[in-house]
C-alpha cells in the first residue's frame, strides 16, 4: 500500500510502480493504482503481479499530483477482480479512491446495517464497506465523515486515500499494521514498509501514529487524531515473517529482530548440531543469529531457485513435494553426515517442513532438528494475516514431540512467548494473539464463526 | 443481452456463450456472464469480444439453472472494465445480477438523489443505478421493489436479472428495445433478438410486451405489468441498422423491412443508373429491394474483407482512408464506366461515404449516386443508440445537394419519413426522434446538455 | 506472396504488411516478412494471421529498399513454425530470402538426391529445397544458379526472393499460379493477386509471364526467360474459388468470371425455383449470374457472421453443425415456403452442404436445389491447392443423384467442363486436372502415393 | 542441456521439463525440447524461459522413449528464434535432433568450407554447423560420421542427440563443459549439472569422460572414445560462477569450492572489516568461507528481491542503477557505521559493483572493501562463456587500486591464480585462460578478431 503527493506534478504512476514493486511480498493476488488526472481519478487494477499488471504505466509520462497503489494479499479465498484495490467511487463527499490493508473486525455488523438501509455490495472487501460508510455519514465534510466512520469501525485498517486533490493517510488507533510517512525527492509518500521509500531514495520518514489521520494537499500536511486507544496492538507477525528484512517496522529493524530471535532460541537450546541451516529466505536472519550465539557454523545447506513462482500448473496438485523440490535444493556436500539444525520462522500446518526434513535426510543428514523462531501458532488472526483454521494449525493438535514424529525430525522446538518479547527493543503494545489467544479487542462471535 | 432458465440444471454458461456470440453485433466493447452456482452467483466479464473473453467457459461443464449474459455497446466514451455487465450485488433484496440495454433518461436526477442520500457509484453505468434503486426501495419484497423502481425511471431499459434462483425479464413500458422470450430445448430463454434463440434451436417464442415483467422460476413463468404507456416507442434504428438481418424485430423481418425500404427509395427515384451497389453488409438488403423495384441490376461492386476488425493500430489515426480500403474493395470490372447507385442504410458524418465515393471513382465509376434507406439524421438519441452530437451530424448543416458536393457524389437522396413509415407492416408505436426530433418522452434538459 | 523494391528507401515492412493483409485469404496458417536492412536480411514470421503476427511492424519506421512477404496455406498437415516463410539463408551465392507458392512435383526425387549428397532438411517445405538447390548449383553466379535450378524442377512455383540488394520474381514455365508485377507509388511490387497492388494504390501492372524471371535492382528491371513450355497450365481453381473477387487473375476479372459460370449454369438448368441464394461469400458472384440469366430473384437467404474465425475451441469437434450455425444464418422470412436454388462454388466432401440443406429446411424451405459452379471434383492437386484424397471426394463415390440423397437436397447439379471452358474469355492454357485427371505434367508416382 | 532414454515408454517431455527447469540458470534466452514419437521427432522451442515456453508439455501424457532438451545462453548477440535448440533435421544419416553447449572454435573455417560446397545456413548457431558436417560426412553410418566429424572440430562441445531411436551423448576431448550421466527411476539421463538429475531423484551418476561418446538404445549403453587429448581443459568459470551451488561439477561440490575460495581470500587479506557481506546469490558461498576463516561475522547486509527478472522495460536504459536497486536492498541496520567486506564472484566491467558500493555507502557503510573470489578477468572466452571484449574488461585497463577509485570502494582485491588452483581438490586439467590468456588450444585468428 502506498500513497504519494507531489506539489509539483510529476509521473506519479511510475513512482507508484516502483514503490509497489518493493512491496510485492505483501501481496501477489492483485495490483492496482489510482491517480488524479484532469479532474478525474484514473485507475487500473488487475489480478496478478505488479510487474505484469502495471508495466504499461512505465511507458508514458502521466503527470499528476496525487496517487495511491495497492497489492492485495488474500485473507479469504476470494481471488476475484471485484476485490482488487484501489476502489474508486463518486459520492456525496466527492471523488474518492481508497486502498486498505487489514481487516475490519465488526465488518459483518456494519455491512448488515448498511444492507438493511439499502446499500449494495459488489465485492466482499472491507474497502467497499468503508466507502459506503463515508458516503452514508451524516457529517457534511469529507474529513468529518471519515473521522466519524473511523470511530465506528474496529479492527486493523491502515489506509491511503485520494479525496479530490488531496492524499489522506490513516492508521487505526491500535496500530496493527505498520505505516510510514516519508518526505523527499519532491514528494510526500506513505507506505506500509520503509523499503517502498528506499527505492525512491526517500530517507526522511516517521511512523504514522496509531489513530492518526494525515491530510496532505496544496496547503501542506495536517494531522488529525482519532480517540487514542489505551494500548497499541502492533502485529508481531510482521516482524516474524511478513515484512522485508531491510525494512524498519514498529521502530525495529526486521533483520536485526529476527537475528535476536534466532540468538534467543540458541541460548536455551541444548542440541549439539553440526551446522545451522536456514529455510531460505524466511529463516535466513534467524539462522544467522542462532549460529552466532551458539557458535555452530552457519551453512547454506538449502539453496533457493530464482525461477519459481511463475505460472504453470503441476501435473497433479498432490505433487506438492515436487513443487518444494523445484524451489529448494539441498547441498549434499554440506548436509551429508551432519546433524542439521534447520531454522524456519514459524510452523503452520507442518506439510512443507515434513518435505524439507525428507529432502535433508535424502541428502544424507544424520539428524534434523527443526527450530522455529516463534511460539506455537494456535489462534486465527482477525486483523489481516491469513492463518488457517484452528483445526489446520498443527500446534493445536500436537505437542513438539508429536510434531517431530509427524514431520520425521529428530526434535522440534519453538521460541517461547516470554523470550520472544524480550527480543523486542520496545516490547510494549504488540498483539501476540495468534500465539496466546489474547485478542487486543473483542472479536465478534459472528466473525469468529465464519472464519 | 440474454437470460436463460432451465428447470433441470445444464451447462448454462455454454448456452449463454452461443447466444451472446449471435448477439456480438450489438456490442463489441465488453462481454460478460453471470450464473447461479451453489448458492452464489458466479460471474465473469472483461473488455473484448465474446469469443475472446468467454471462450474458457466452453471447456468445462458448469451445471446451473439460471444465468444471464451481456455484450456492451458504448453509448458514451467510457470503455472501462467497471462499466462491463452483468453487475452482481448483495443487498437487502438478496443476491442480484443485472444486465441492461438502453438508457435511463432521468438517470442524472435519480443518481443525484441517491448520491445525496449516501450511495456510492463505482461506474457510470445505468445498471449500477438500477441496483441502488432496488436496494434502497422501501418495498420489502424484491418484486415489489423492482416494480416500484421501474415506475420511477424513464427511458429505455430492457433487462435480464438473476434474483436468487429466478430469472427476471423486463421491458420498459414504451418498448424501445426489442426483447424476446423463447421456450425449447429444455429451457426458457430471453434475448434481444431472435437470432440468439435460433442458434440454440429455440423456435417457439413471443415478444416480451412493453411494460411486462416476466418471472421464471421453479414454479413456472408469471407476468406482471407496469402501468401501460398510452403508446409504444419502438426504435426504428433497430430495423434500419442495428439488428441482424435474420432476426425478427417488433414483428418485422429485419431483412424484409430493409428490402421494402430499398424498394420505396427506388419508387420515387428518377436517377437512371447502370447498377445498384450496396455498401456491404449494412446496405445489402435495401440494395436488393432497390434493384428489384427499379429493374436496375444488383451488383456486388464492393466486396468486404473478412479479416478486418482485428486489433492492430494503423500508423496514423488520420489514415482513415486506409482503414476503409482494408475493409471494402471495389471490383473494377463491375464499376468501370458505370453510373453507380450506391445504397447505404444511413448517413451520419459523411466521412466514410466520401471515401467510398472516391474509391468508386478511382475504380472508374462514371457517376455515383448515394441513396440512403433512411431519412436525414438530425437529432441525438437518449435511448441507447450512439448518435453523435447535432454539430457532427452532416444533415444538420447541409441539404442533400450540399452533401453531394461535400462527398463528391453526383446526387444524394434520403428516404422520406412518411415513406419509411409505409414500409412497416405495422407502423404504429415507433420512435422516429432521431429523424424528427419528436421524442416520445420528455427528455430532461440536463441530459440533453451533457450529451 | 509479395515482393517490393523501392529505389529510394522507405518503410518496406509497412508496405508488405498492407499487401499481405490483402492476401490473407490465400493462407491463414502463418505469415512472415523479410527485408534488407544494414547489409543483413531482417526477418520475422510466426504461426497466425497477418494482423496478429506482423502488427508490430507497423509501429516503427524501418527504412529499406527491398523486402518480401508470405502467407502460408497448408497443403499438407504440417502446421509448424519451421515451415513458415520466407526462409532466409547464408550460402555461397550470398544472403537469400525466399518465399514460394505452389508445389514442386519432383521434390521427393530432388530431395532424395540432396540428402544422399549430405544436405540437411529442417522443414518439409519446398522452399528449403529450392535454397539447397541454388546453393549446391555449380554455376557461380546467383542468377545462373537460379536459372539452372529452375530448369531442373517441375511443378508450380511462383516465387519472390531477396538476393543481396535485389528483388527477384519468378513464375514457373507453365504459369500455374498467378503473379503480377506493378509499378507506382515509388516502387516495383510483385504479388499473387492484383488486390495486393490496389491497397497500395498501384494501378499500373502486368502479369509476370510463365517462365519469366524478373530481376529488379538499382540498375532497373531485367527479364530472363526459362525455356518456354509449349502450353501453360493456369489453375482454374484460382478463378473458381481461391482468388478474391476484386482481383484480376490470368486476365480475367474473378467476379465477372464467376458471374458467367453462374449464368452458364442457369442456361442449362430446368429447375423452377423461387429464389437464388448464394452460400456467402464463395457463391455470391455466381448466384448473381445465375439469377440474372434465369430471371429468378437473387436473395440473401443466408447471412454471414463477421465475428467467426476467431480462435476458440468448440466443446466437441463433432459439433461441426454448430460451427456452421455460428457462421451462416438462414433468413426465415426469405426462405419459408420457397423452392431454393442454393449456389456454391464447388463440392468437396459434402459435409457442409448437408448441414446447410438442413438449416434451410429447418427455416421452412419447400425445396432445396444445390448448384455448383464447377464440375465434379475427382482428382487431387499436385500444384498447390489442398484437395483431399480421392476417397474423401464425394464425386468419386456418388453421382449427382446419390449426392442429392446423401445431403438431403432435392437435386444437385454441376457445371460441365466444356461449359466452364466457354465461360473463360481466353480458355486456352488452363489446368483442369482436378476435374479431368489430365495433369499438364507427368506426376511422379512417389508423389502420388504419399498424397 | 539434458537427454533422457527410457526403455519403457514414459512421459519424456515432462521429465525434460523438470530437468530443464533445474538448469534454467544456464540460459534464459530460449528453451526447447525434442522427443521421439511415432517414428517422428516432435519438437517445440521458443524464446523465453522454461516455465513459459514448455508449460504446455506438462498437461498431457506424451509417451516416448527418448528426448533431449536445451536452454540457450547467448554467447553472441543474436537472440533469434532461428538459434533456439534443439535443431531437428532429416538427412542421409536419418532423423537427428541435436542440442549443443559450448563454442566450436574452428567454426568459421568449417562453415566456410561447407558454404563453398553449397550448404545453406539458416542460423548462426554451431548446432546447425555440426548437423551439416554429419550429413556431409562420407562415412556411411551415423556413428562413424559423428566420430569423424568430432575429430575435425575444435573447441568446447558437450552435446545430446536423438538419432532414430537412440540417445547419443558427447563430451569434447578437452572436457570444457561438465556433463553427467545418471541412471535411475527407470531411465538413463544425461545433463550438464547434477542438479538436473536430483530433481528427478536420480542419484546414481558418473561424469561423461572427455572425448567419450555414449550411445544408449534398446541394446543398452555403449561408450566410444575420441582420440584422447593429452590434457583436459575444464572451465574454471563453471565453479566460480556459472553452475548451481548444489551441483557437483568436475568432481567438486560447487558450494564447497566457493567456500574454499572465500577462505583462501581471507587468509591473505589484511583488511580488518566489521562484517562480511555477500552479493547475493553469487557471492554467498564464498562469503561464508571468508567469514569462517577470518572470524569476521557473516552478515546478510544485502537482501535480494524474488520478484525481479520478469519482463518489463525500465523507462530509460540508462537507469541501470534503478534496476540494481529493484533487485538488491541494503539492510541499513546491518550496514550503518560498519566497515563492510563485500564478496562477489568476479569483476567484469565494474558497473554493477560501482552501484553496489554507492548503495552501501548510502546505507551508512563506513568503509567498503570489495573482494573477488577469482583473479583479474582479462581475456575473452572462446569456449562458451559470454565474456565481453578486452576493452570492456575493467582489469585490462586498471589495477586494483585504480578500480577501487573508479568504483569508489576503499580497497579491491582479487584471489590470485596460484591460490585459486590450490582451492581445487584436484587442480589438474583446468582452463584458466580468461585469467591467464593461456588458451588450451590454438584459437584461430579470425575467431579472435570477430569476437
Amino acid at each position: 500500500m502506498v500513497g504519494i503527493y507531489s506539489p509539483v506534478p510529476q509521473n506519479i504512476p511510475e513512482k507508484l510502480f516502483y514503490s509497489l514493486f518493493a512491496l510485492q511480498h505483501r501481496g501477489q493476488e492483485s495490483a492496482g493504482i489510482a491517480y488524479r488526472r484532469k479532474n478525474k481519478i484514473a485507475a487500473y487494477k488487475d489480478l496478478g503481479m505488479v510487474s505484469t499488471v502495471l508495466a504499461r504505466y512505465l511507458t508514458g509520462e502521466r503527470s499528476s499530483r496525487v496517487g495511491i497503489g495497492h497489492v492485495r494479499y488474500s485473507t479469504h479465498g476470494g481471488n476475484r477482480i471485484e476485490n482488487a484495490q484501489p476502489v474508486v467511487v463518486d459520492c456525496n463527499k466527492g471523488k474518492i479512491a481508497l486502498a486498505h490493508n487489514g481487516n475490519i473486525s465488526n465488518a459483518l455488523a456494519l455491512k448488515g446495517d448498511l444492507v438493511a438501509e439499502g446499500s449494495i455490495f459488489q465485492s466482499t472487501s472491507d474497502t467497499e464497506l468503508l466507502l459506503h460508510l463515508i458516503a452514508r455519514s451524516r457529517k457534511e465534510g469529507f474529513l468529518d465523515a471519515l473521522t466519524s466512520v473511523l470511530s465506528s469501525i474496529e479492527g486493523a485498517y491502515s489506509m491511503v486515500m485520494i479525496h479530490e486533490e488531496s492524499l489522506v493517510v490513516v492508521r487505526d488507533p491500535l496500530g496493527f499494521r505498520p505505516l510510514y510517512l516519508g518526505r523527499g525527492e519532491g514528494m510526500v509518500i506513505a507506505a506500509s514498509e520503509t523499503c517502498a521509500l528506499d527505492i525512491l531514495k526517500v530517507r526522511d520518514y516517521r511512523e504514522v501514529e496509531p489513530g492518526e489521520i494525515v491530510v496532505i494537499d496544496e496547503k501542506g500536511e495536517r494531522s488529525l487524531r482519532l480517540q487514542k486507544a489505551p494500548v497499541s496492538a502492533k502485529c508481531i507477525f510482521e516482524l516474524i515473517y511478513f515484512s522485508r528484512p531491510d525494512s524498519m517496522i514498529f521502530g525495529e529493524s526486521v533483520h536485526m529482530m529476527r537475528k535476536r530471535m534466532g540468538a534467543a532460541l540458541a541460548e536455551t537450546d541444548s542440541v549439539s548440531g553440526d551446522i545451522v541451516v536456514p529455510v531460505p529466505d524466511s529463516g535466513n536472519s534467524a539462522a544467522l543469529g542462532y549460529a552466532e550465539r551458539s557458535g555452530i557454523p552457519f551453512e547454506m545447506g538449502l539453496t533457493r531457485n530464482h525461477y519459481t513462482g511463475r505460472s504453470f500448473i503441476l501435473p497433479t496438485t498432490s505433487e506438492r513435494e515436487l513443487a518444494v523440490r523445484m524451489k529448494l535444493h539441498p547441498v549434499r556436500a554440506v548436509i551429508e553426515g551432519k546433524s542439521v539444525i534447520l531454522i524456519d520462522d514459524s510452523l503452520v500446518r507442518g506439510t512443507t517442513s515434513k518435505i524439507l526434513v525428507r529432502l535433508l535426510r535424502d541428502a544424507g543428514a544424520r539428524e534434523v532438528h527443526l527450530r522455529l523462531c516463534s511460539p506455537e501458532l494456535k489462534w486465527p488472526c482477525y486483523f489481516g494475516i491469513d492463518i488457517p483454521t484452528r483445526e489446520e494449525l498443527i500446534s493445536n493438535s500436537m505437542d513438539p514431540g508429536a510434531i517431530a514424529s509427524f514431520i520425521e525430525a529428530d526434535t522440534v522446538r519453538f521460541l517461547q512467548l516470554p523470550i520472544l518479547r524480550k527480543c523486542l527493543e520496545d516490547p510494549g503494545g504488540y498483539c501476540f494473539a495468534c500465539f496466546s489467544g489474547n485478542y487486543p479487542v473483542d472479536v465478534p462471535v459472528s466473525r469468529r464463526e465464519i472464519k
